[in-house]
């Protein structure tokens, strides 16, 4: 048995996200049902995050083992050859056998996009968040800023999944502003379930001015998911990398 | 009544094309039923040129005659809030009455994406063909120059259509070389059907090194059809601009 780790991207817009589930193809299930053909057993592949359904990936980051000796670049292109074309491995190499994408990642890095021109183009739409209203930026990191560093961040977890510890560091929150287009970037040991999303809409309310900067100390420690704001759409969310 | 000149951008994947057609979508056909439900009367919409199926357009240009007096940003939020998000008018503006976007456009510049590296992206494969031998890319410019200036182009001309006149202008078709990416931009006063995606096809028979860069004379000169190389896939091309 060898352990594989593979890196992929995808477009997830027509995915119920990436973890196996009935009502929908997934991420998840679409990789694994090739690899077990090549492999001829049923293959588990182990995803470093479960993004949700709609969200878009640039380096995900997962791991099999594999019972038959593939050439790496074979294996690639044969997964490749048989995926839908919104799905791709970008790279597979061999990893000491310990190696779990989920268990020994360090660090996620999360990139949301939000569009703020008039019209959103044809070639955008689905990587983007359109906000018409204009949005004030500073204000947007100064109440990043709040959030940075090791904290309790139950008030931006959505329910649901089976977390206890609500306790992660987040090490980046960067707010880069382009024409018509405003970036935001998250790094963190690890993310709730749609800690990024809830963060971004809150961060939207500030942009707005609908609330202050300073209010989001508060809602960091409220601990309370009712005090921050929407969850913005997954559209515009994209996992960009994993660092182990 | 007022004339009123539209830019409009598109991915055009799921379309038959620009022109009304039976058997399918046609971006023509989804912006007219739009504009003639807002001016309550059937209008007819002339396009700048008739994109196959396929191909996408960032720059495409149309005009219309409207009889209702519409605010054009209105108007322009109007299209599009109904358009489906492939589709999108981009700008809208009054010109002279005497206006016709096919009959006054005085050069159109395509570009065609030939993807060169091992793995496409699923953020690109609608708008690449993707091409995985090595391609020498200064033969295929010295190929390119030689169709350069004012030519009979039937040797690159599609079946089909009531053209006439093969005779056309191309004025610029250059190659750029990017990592993993090869562009190819294309303006002439005018474009026979399929001339771009089969002067692509033939550049990229030079690139293999599976015909000369000098035979590219002797294509055109032939006026034969045959003589030329494939026609690329549609995916590849985009409709950058019209000038006027």
């Amino acid at each position: 048995m060898r352990n594989v780790k593979l890196t992929i991207q995808y477009d997830g817009t027509d995915y119920q996200g990436w973890q196996i589930q009935a009502g929908g193809p997934t991420i998840q299930g679409e990789i694994t049902k090739i690899i077990s053909m090549l492999d001829q057993r049923p293959v588990t592949v182990h995803g470093a995050g479960r993004t949700d359904s709609g969200v878009h990936a640039e380096g995900q980051v997962a791991n099999c083992s594999l019972e038959r000796d593939f050439p790496l670049t074979e294996f690639r292109d044969a997964i490749n050859g048989n995926l839908p074309r919104d799905i791709r491995v970008n790279d597979a190499e061999f990893v000491e056998d310990r190696f779990h994408a989920r268990i020994w990642a360090k660090q996620k890095t999360y990139r949301y996009q939000i569009y703020t021109g008039p019209v959103v183009s044809p070639f955008l739409y689905r990587y983007v968040h359109h906000v018409r209203a204009p949005l004030a930026t500073d204000e947007m990191r100064e109440a990043a800023s709040r959030l940075l560093g090791c904290h309790d961040f139950s008030a931006f977890a959505g329910g649901g999944g089976d977390v206890s510890n609500f306790v992660r560091t987040l090490n980046r929150l960067d707010i880069d502003v382009e024409p018509d287009r405003i970036l935001i970037t998250a790094s963190a040991n690890g993310f709730l379930r749609y800690m990024v999303r809830t963060i971004v809409g809150t961060l939207i309310d500030v942009g707005r001015q609908r609330r202050s900067a300073e209010s989001l100390s508060e809602v960091l420690d409220s601990r309370d998911r009712g005090q921050a704001g929407l969850t913005a759409p997954a559209a515009g969310l994209t996992l960009v990398r994993v660092d182990y």
